[in-house]
């Protein structure tokens, strides 16, 4: 008893210490280990399960809409990186360089990709001659890094992995179009797959991409009330096409310049799982990312027929994740560590179980118990993981839904950060300057200004000018 | 007409200049692009859609034998590649170094991964700690950078995608069993999926891993008779342990130093696919892991009903990868583009097929034609892919056979080199010495000591003294 304490124990509660409890999550729950290469991680087994399930999920989803997986060079030359001007900007202070190549220093610096806009248009420059190679519609799998001075595992490291598409069309409707439709990949993603309730909308033109005409983007909210940015598309117009030279011919026979997007998802959405779902047992996983869905533990194990019937048991469940554990260990501590793990299902047989011909599920989200017979099981189990996934979206919309406030003037916006938490909707003037003046003064930034607008009155919340529009104001990640 | 031609003229015939024609392949099958990026590819949808193929069977195959997917940072500090001698020897010339972090310089520059062997013994070292830890059988997907001085698409360039398992065992025995297990999945796979037969053996101490106790190849023969390493699998002891001090606590509460390997497949495979299969019109792709397995071409597709039983065909052949190629190409160029790509089977339906109810199948690995009826061609298609991949590896076997000799004394293997091609068998001495001067002399290197061995006298090929062992020779990639 005495361990399984420990385990438990072990753990930060996540009001007592919002950020120390994530760290435990992710180290007890064998997510990461920290490694001697600063501000990178080691994704573990168990994290790494998560990112696969990801990586597959998301990528169906891609290549239902036409999209096709590349690899382009992890290496950015100085000179490419600074063919785009804002680009460059909002890159190179945080980027590393390679210098050196083998024992030679190199004629010309290059830095590992931040991001890949770059060698997509050297590439599409030469890959595109005429309207018939249009649309591209590409996308890569890769590692990418960003020189950040503070690290968190998963939420901002140097090193992280994700996806990032780049597409090439022929008319600004058409980029415009894909633009949206990738963002709406990710919030059906998000909201089907994660159980992550998603606001869609427009980021600022202070918060868009360096070298972007427009910046799109899902926000979600944390369990602590901080907003987390889950995904981007973004239309670059033909900004891009005219720094790198990227026309084509078109029907006419005259040349013109492409429209391009790039959209990207990342690891970070590990840390959004953790910080949504989780709470001070551990990780909370929804079934679709549980690497293993379902967790059979037996109870007095040596007993005759115990593991016969556990094994019989996973074979039943064969259509789904499913894992017995055998070890040594005390039903307790298998208990806490399949809590900690977030594992949906836990499902306990023991001789009296056998006997009586049932066997106990225990649902990783609410911690209720149902005795099921041992025939329905494999029924029972798929339904469960249905409600499983299905309840936790709705939890997580009715935290959203609560913690979402609106603010009517400053002193109320104040108000609310003082004493609340979570997203807060208000009226904007549209200006740069109005918005740096409300993060300086409260940490909040302008999440996005959603594609479903309220009207509440019709001036600015900070400045009282003439509001352009409403948005969500946050904390964030 | 002149279009067709123009597609087919343009590749250089393999028989009159074997390198030529392997760069006009990868180029014309759109599998790669250059890049700015000296020494670094773009790996095009067609390319990358082979190596998607590559990972999902592999890494089927990995996993049923307990291998766990994670993830390490691509960056090496200095001081942690330098843990171990050999190693730091064998990398540090051909390594890519970051020296500066956004605008500052690092204190330790670190390398970009050539591999992680130090990276996975560094997280090792702290990850395990008793024998209830081990094994640990883990692999990572990932890009890999090398400094090479000359680079050929697929086959030898700076960065290259690859996987990398490293695994850590508490017993000797343990680590060579592992070592042996994951140089028979590549042997199987090379030979199930690719449709490449291999030779399995062991690495001379002159060709082995930087670090390695003992390294294990797969070898292949290429088309113009060069060899190609495969595939290889390393058993390091427990030198990388002590070096980085990796001990656990076994059952008795000692301290014992773990035993371990690695193994690793690279993006080179596609390299060897086109080598071993291709041909004057193209790429030859082996069934299993051509992204498209089977193309509809509608002749005089403009005439009713050609292109709605076009579609009706594809439709029924839904359990393989198929297309239509309904673009407004002539037939003729889109027979040509589907041979060059290398798809396995090509139907042909036109007006008077769908009269007389059938289609005509064309084998892209023979040319032989089949008339089927169009009832027929789903059951047809799934036996003859099987066919085509059985033939494959069959005919490339033929080839390899044809061109291994065997040579009896130093005249014999010289003339065999200077008039044929292909492996080389003989006897060898074991000594370093001789195995340096006939790579000096002839430019031809010990392959491997096959696990099979022949007897062919008992002196040493090159230098007479007794023989110890049966050696591969041959002039590699």
């Amino acid at each position: 008893m005495a361990k399984d304490k420990k385990l438990v124990e072990a753990i930060t509660s996540m009001d007592e210490d919002f950020a120390q409890w994530y760290t435990d999550v992710v180290l007890k729950a064998e997510l990461i280990s920290y490694t001697n290469v600063k501000g990178c991680m080691a994704i573990k087994p168990a994290g790494y399960a998560i990112w696969e399930l990801i990586q597959k999920q998301l990528d169906e989803r891609f290549k239902a809409t036409g999209v096709e997986n590349v690899y382009m060079p992890m290496f950015i030359p100085e000179g490419l990186l600074q063919k785009e001007k804002d680009h460059v900007e909002g890159f190179a202070p945080e980027v590393a360089w390679v210098t050196h190549g083998g024992l030679n220093e190199l004629q010309e610096r290059m830095c590992v990709r931040p991001t890949s806009e770059t060698l997509f248009c050297d590439f599409y420059k030469n890959d595109i001659q005429s309207y018939r190679d249009l649309p591209k519609v590409y996308n890569q799998w890769c590692s990418v890094v960003r020189w950040e001075k503070e690290t968190r595992p998963f939420l901002r490291s140097r090193e992280f992995l994700w996806q990032e598409g780049h597409t090439a069309h022929a008319t600004a409707e058409e980029a415009e179009e894909r633009t949206i439709q990738m963002l709406n990949v990710y919030a059906d993603f998000c909201e089907e797959v994660l159980a992550i309730p998603v606001i869609k909308g427009r980021k600022s033109d202070k918060e868009k991409f360096a070298g972007a005409e427009a910046t799109y983007t899902i926000e979600s909210l944390m369990h602590d009330g901080k907003a987390l940015q889950s995904g981007t598309s973004h239309n670059f117009g033909d900004g891009f096409a005219r720094a790198f030279d990227i026309q084509y011919t078109d029907k006419e026979n005259k040349l013109q310049y492409v429209h391009q997007t790039s959209w990207g998802m990342t690891t970070r959405m590990i840390g959004a799982i953790i910080m949504v779902h989780g709470d001070d047992s551990g990780l909370v996983l929804p079934p679709k990312v549980a690497p293993t869905q379902v967790m059979i533990i037996p109870i007095q194990q040596k007993k005759e027929g115990v593991l016969e019937k556990a094994a019989e048991l996973k074979e039943g469940l064969s259509n789904f994740r499913v894992k017995v554990d055998d070890s040594d260990k005390s039903p307790g501590w298998k208990f806490s560590e399949q809590e900690m793990r977030g594992i949906p299902i836990r499902v306990e047989i023991g001789p009296k179980d056998i006997e009586a011909g049932q066997a106990v599920l225990v649902r990783r989200d609410t911690g209720e118990k149902l005795v099921v017979s041992l025939d329905e099981i494999p029924v029972k189990v798929g339904e469960l993981l249905d409600t499983i996934q299905r309840d936790m979206f709705e939890k997580a919309k009715a935290h959203r839904d609560a913690n979402t406030h609106t603010a009517l003037n400053w002193e109320e916006f104040k108000e609310i950060l003082d004493t609340k938490q979570g997203f807060i909707k208000g009226m904007w003037c549209g200006e740069t300057e109005c918005e740096t003046a409300i993060k300086d003064e409260t940490g909040a930034t302008t999440r996005c200004i959603p594609f479903v607008q309220e009207q509440f009155g019709d001036v600015c919340v900070h400045c009282g000018k003439p509001a352009a529009k409403m948005v969500y104001f946050g904390r964030a990640y």
